[in-house]
């Protein structure tokens, strides 16, 4: 009997007849047949199914040997081995709150991962009867966590269990990452909390001496920039380093945003959007000392995750920032021109809540969608 | 790099180096260590790790060729393959709405598991903004789930997150599972919905025509018993054949009881426990018409999964009951003398709260505990 159940092993890395007969119709696609290709306004690819059958895979990274470390919201990390066609529990995670937005969130690696082996992730716990955001560090070690420390809990907690956050990014050695404001609108303009905020960490945790509100009395030492609904994106532009993150809105407004030290997003005080009920949260869009946005979307896309396509496997798509879409349901392509908005492009509609977007060694840019949960590769064809 | 990660492995099966050094004193044992030995009243035994750092593993099922399948509550469902080093995640779960008490919560096999593949779990879904607990049916091939069929949605869903259920157990070829009250416990005495009851339905999901209410009006035809409040053992005596229970009470009276057809246990009637915040829900704990446990705990011990020992393993624990400890963080074994309340030895004191029992085919006592996540086998000595 068992011999009969390893016969039907889940599929990876490569398409196969269960694809094929399983698949949704411009879901998925195989490399030896064209007519599934996406033939999309500057490059043809196809889609290969790492993995399917997930529940709200989230954050992603590569490990040095080929290896896909992922989350799934619900509390799991996983490994998907090169090659291999099973995927493997990683074990030895803190607490974590599943509830609401919240749960297993984004994970990265430390840039010296391969000298120190060290995981960061993000995630909601628990604090009394409240939640919060959290950031940890670990060790992995075989399909083991080692070495927990938690680096940073994010007060205050509360009871809602929306807007956590928390992309996380590595930039000049420096860990920054995102935190929602809770639903707690007011929250993100209130230095001496961090909801609403954009957060820069030393590796080990620690506050480094440069960050602008260290010296401020009754701020978060932790802050970097503030005024921020729900960050849901963050990456870092290769060619001139700045910092770019995108946040959902309320209802319109999400936006696209290059973070400076120190500065001002203005939630709530400035928005493109409305509220969900439809009420008016600003008339203004616009106040001295507050930041404007790089592109805001109306109606929302609800954005999340973001990489900048530093990459050679696609030529015409070259630093394109590539932002997944919930509500939207689909993969966001935008050309830019310098640091300005040039247009976008619509990939894969329909495919489903994408989650997220992550760039591979390789040079190859992943995907993942929730309901149903896939992780896929987007591999180009040369026409 | 790679190389250097897979060399420290996840800890399976057997006692090890990292057991020894990691192993919080009393919690683990290991086979050539005796001074780690449980010296119990009638059965001396050591605890080997079969698998550690999980999140709150629920449902435990052992396949025919050996390897275990467990649920973890998050919503997470995996294999350990015998002599093998890995946990594998089994891909293709319905929705599942982790929250409060619920989650993917026990397994079951079909009897004929060996010819149909057949695999039942139970869990919390999400009915518009309310919640309750549904079980599904599907195929386990490979490390997928194929045809999966909601058999079960119990009715109506409520708001609360607690009082889920839901232990699976097959009988005569019958699916029992128990419901919980959902926090609401005038309900466990209405016959026109499923919540704190018991309810027996055919392999496919379909009613029993000989199930005690199919012709009472208004009456959910599932329903095997009632008055219930939130089962969570179910077992069947190896010797009668009788379906055996055990449920939480209030503060104080949880219950075990022998499950009869149509029977009302009394709940919240009668009961021997008064309520959390101290109030007294009855001041009865008799009545005409109602039921009275087997045995009964006061103060609670919160009792999670059973099983009847009908193993060769423990020649002198043979036929007693084993059931897990919650709040009380033990193991309890109950002497019967047929169906008469005898004594009760606590095991493992101190180990965590003791979350699953199983039995595997070969006789042994696997026990599964949550904070910290471990399943443990329960290897006897020989003295």
């Amino acid at each position: 009997m068992v011999n009969f159940l390893f016969l039907v092993v889940f599929f990876l890395s490569s398409a196969s007849i269960e694809d094929i007969t399983t698949q949704i119709p411009s879901r998925t696609s195989e490399k030896d047949n064209p007519a599934s290709f996406y033939d999309s306004q500057k490059q043809v690819f196809y889609l290969d199914t790492i993995a399917k059958g997930l529940d709200k895979p989230w954050g992603m990274i590569f490990l040095p040997g080929g290896d896909i470390v992922f989350t799934e919201r619900n509390g799991s990390l996983h490994r998907i081995r090169k090659n291999a066609d099973i995927i493997e529990k990683i074990t030895g995670l803190p607490e974590i709150e599943a509830v609401g937005q919240g749960g297993l969130l984004d994970i990265a690696l430390h840039p010296d991962f391969k000298s120190n082996s060290f995981i960061y992730f993000s995630y909601s716990k628990r604090v009394g009867q409240n939640y919060t955001t959290a950031v940890s560090r670990a060790i992995i070690s075989g399909n083991s966590l080692t070495d927990v420390q938690e680096l940073f809990e994010a007060k205050p907690a509360f009871s809602t269990t929306h807007h956590f956050g928390c992309r996380l990014v590595f930039k000049d050695g420096f860990l920054f990452f995102g935190v929602g404001d809770r639903g707690q609108m007011k929250q993100a303009q209130l230095l001496d909390r961090h909801n609403g905020k954009i957060i820069r960490l030393n590796d080990d945790g620690s506050v480094p001496l440069d960050n602008p509100f260290v010296s401020t009395e009754n701020a978060k030492p932790e802050i970097w920039s503030y005024g921020h609904r729900n960050p849901q994106g963050l990456a870092v532009h290769p060619v001139s380093g700045d910092l770019w993150e995108h946040e959902h809105g309320p209802k319109g407004g999400d936006e696209l945003n290059i973070i400076k030290k120190g500065a001002n997003y203005g939630w709530p005080e400035i928005t493109f959007g409305i509220d969900y009920d439809g009420t008016t949260i600003s008339r203004d869009t616009h106040k001295e000392g507050m930041e404007q946005p790089v592109s805001y979307w109306v109606p929302s896309i609800a954005p999340c995750g973001m990489i900048f396509c530093n990459s050679t496997k696609y030529p015409n798509w070259k630093s394109n920032i590539f932002i997944g879409g919930l509500v939207s349901r689909a993969l966001f392509r935008v050309e830019l021109n310098l640091n300005i908005y040039v247009s976008e492009e619509k990939l894969l509609p329909g495919i489903g809540r994408v989650r997220n977007v992550a760039l591979s060694p390789e040079g190859y840019i992943y995907i993942s969608t929730e309901s149903p949960g896939y992780i896929y590769r987007i591999v180009p064809i040369s026409k």
